[in-house]
């Protein structure tokens, strides 16, 4: 059932100022706005701009003019994402609807992964693994649903290979919301299991992922897609504002200061763009010192089209067919690679790649140093951090905080191959002594 | 290396009063001191009563008179267990040590779960899921952890099956201790992984869990085991004090309140156990008001012994052979199960069991009506508590807390054979609208 007189726009209606738009209370958020040419919408289901199909970004009326009121507001706030309400496209009363609460994870100092890397200005990992699916997805989506209630959506939905499944699904679960996700048919069971345990529709396409996103967007067109908020699609201009919440933490956990360097994985290039976003709010709001700070992108080498192109010095991204382990940032052809781009040349950073092999050995290490079992996406980051460190492009003696969006927990098979029994022994004290571990 | 003049006492020494017990800073822990016959001993790795040979627990200094100062304190103090430190065997600077900072977790109101098991008082499940690898073993193996350090041991180590090598090896390696973690030899490869991967020694031991167990005894009686703690063993009176935190962290997150009832899962008894001591410190510290509780045991059919004990009105356990999904619970003879007894009688609780069919069962449940995927001891928890509902034991119309303790991305084969997806179709909205979704 939708709110009374409001009707879902098609995805590139016209601009509309029907009455429609006043009845979305989605607090600070006050429109949508095209990232290309400035055209503003009234907020709704729409994703892109109807006058030169770029991007819709949220536009909002923020809290100035007391950054201490509003930095008291917030340390008094909720240990989740919703703590920052005033700052997100969220009713005030978020954190008394039901949902999972995401966010405000650990930012864990790193010192032995530091040693290691030989980092002396302070090395921190900001573990979103500790979110209730277990990966940085939570936060997007807990921004999504509460645009997916505005709008009066029953059925919340996505198209895909991993996190966002579950991610969604337990999100609609909690919210009693009906959910139908689609994910390719010959997943692994392992991730069948995780997306179909909420007890949602889970629909297998026979095709790759390609033919199931292509899929998603028809029926949104279609009647039958009636009603349904797919996250990452109609959505997404809300989804996406999520990731700020990942500087918005980083920030207020350094004890309300921006950091000098960043890694940030880059699969969408989404992420990136928005922990941009959410670090320049913070200084328009006087929350942070402006100063000056650099962003570092990481990629897969079997999916790099980012760092391609910026390695290149070009300013359009060629699309690729990924081929890597790290499956979580295996995007092809990133939607927001050239925004990426641009902030990593504009804050001095640089976008960097590594391989598996490399991923698998990240993984360990910082496993091995921090007792953090990170996703592949974590070995793309830390990994990166060290070839950046090496290369001399990330400064060692500057603060660096590097991302772990995600659980080795859902990446087994990563380091399965490379990762078993010291010793195999008899239970006796002879053959412990023999096989030579004291 | 030990610190100079402290050398492990054998595990059944007498008593002593030598200069290493007063230089051990384990903050208000002041002795051990035997749950059996009061016999009081300095704090040292020892475990057994030389007198009676009943288990060990730690006696304190309790900072009593000002509970709104220590109330202030706590919640003052870090999102983690160490908010607690001043009711912990542990140094007051403990939050300033590396360590994994695990607790801290949701306490979720679960107002969907409630309306299926027609709970009107209102219902909560205390999440364990979100500690740092997932399970409620975070909280005693960082009890553990310092106890280990006071002590000057250099080794972390366990027998396990599971969720406790992970912790003991994320532990150590935060900590920047070596583990060593023996385990079967013919675990899963997932488990293999998860305790292989934080890089400390991993032993698997031909034979069976059992056969573990008694190596490791022998081993601490052994010169190749010096410098060893053993969470479970020789560390046992800390490491169990950990579980005393999520009695803490319940009744502070209900607003310093006890909950009518609570559900607590059994495995060797002692966290049900230590749950209730916990209430009984925060009772006689003035932290909250002294009300009648109820503490419920909850056990897998095939492996009841303590469900068995209580229905038949016996006082002693009689030992079985463990055969259930729920395999975090799955000890045949527990240690603490008379004590789980006197508790379940004395606050008027019950301890009841269900089938591995009723897990599965209680685990969608959970998943689908609140988004939480819970481990099979999570599935055993809920599970019981729809039993003891429907038998009329458990009052429905009481604040009532469940305990989910760890994480269902460790126990998918549990839910595996009947998860799965809803429909495959091909990628047109023709076989979406037969497959009958919408
Ligand atoms: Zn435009
Ligand atoms: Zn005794």
């Amino acid at each position: 059932m939708r709110r009374e007189g409001l009707a879902p726009m098609s995805v590139l209606s016209a601009p509309t100022t029907s009455a429609s738009a006043v009845s979305v209370d989605l607090g600070p958020a006050s429109a949508l706005s095209c990232r290309e040419c400035g055209q503003r919408y009234p907020l709704g289901p729409i994703f892109a701009c109807a006058e030169c199909f770029g991007p819709l970004e949220i536009a909002y009326d923020l809290p100035t003019g007391d950054p201490e009121g509003l930095r008291s507001r917030i340390e008094a706030g909720p240990a989740s994402i919703w703590r920052y309400s005033e700052l997100l496209p969220v009713p005030a009363d978020v954190a008394t609807k039901p949902n999972l609460n995401p966010g405000w994870t650990p930012l864990v100092r790193a010192d032995r992964l530091a040693a290691e890397l030989g980092v002396t200005g302070g090395l921190w990992v900001k573990d979103d693994s500790g979110n209730p699916t277990h990966s940085f997805k939570d936060r997007v989506v807990a921004n999504a649903l509460e645009a997916a209630r505005a709008f009066g959506f029953t059925t919340l939905s996505c198209s895909s290979t991993g996190n966002l499944a579950g991610a969604v699904g337990a999100a609609a679960a909690r919210a009693g919301l009906r959910s139908c996700v689609f994910i390719p048919h010959d997943l692994e069971q392992g991730k069948v299991v995780m997306a179909a345990v909420y007890g949602g529709d889970l629909v297998g396409i026979e095709g790759s992922y390609d033919d199931v996103n292509r899929f998603c967007s028809e029926l949104i067109g279609d009647p039958a897609g009636e009603g349904w908020g797919f996250v990452n699609v109609n959505l997404r201009p809300y989804y996406a504002e999520g990731s700020k919440t990942l500087a918005f933490e980083i920030c207020e956990q350094l004890g309300w200061r921006i950091p000098d360097q960043l890694v940030v994985p880059i699969a969408s290039g989404s992420q990136l763009t928005k922990i941009d976003k959410g670090i320049r709010e913070l200084i328009s709001l006087g929350l942070v010192e402006d100063r000056p700070y650099r962003i570092f992108g990481a990629q897969a080498e079997g999916c790099s089209p980012v760092s391609r192109a910026f390695k290149d010095g070009h300013d359009v991204i060629r699309p690729v067919k990924p081929d890597t382990i790290a499956k979580s940032l295996a995007i092809g052809n990133p939607a927001d690679g050239p925004y990426v781009l641009d902030i990593a040349r504009r804050t001095g950073g640089a976008v960097e790649d590594v391989t598996d092999a490399q991923v698998v050995d990240a993984i360990k290490l910082l496993a091995r140093t921090e007792g953090i079992f990170a996703e592949t996406a974590g070995g793309v980051t830390v990994g990166v951090t060290r070839k950046l460190i090496e290369a001399g492009v990330l400064d060692p003696t500057l603060t660096t905080v590097v991302l772990n969006t995600g659980d080795g927990l859902k990446t087994l098979d990563a380091v399965a191959p490379t990762t078993g029994p010291t010793a195999i022994i008899r239970p006796d004290l002879d053959a412990f002594r023999e096989a030579g571990l004291v």
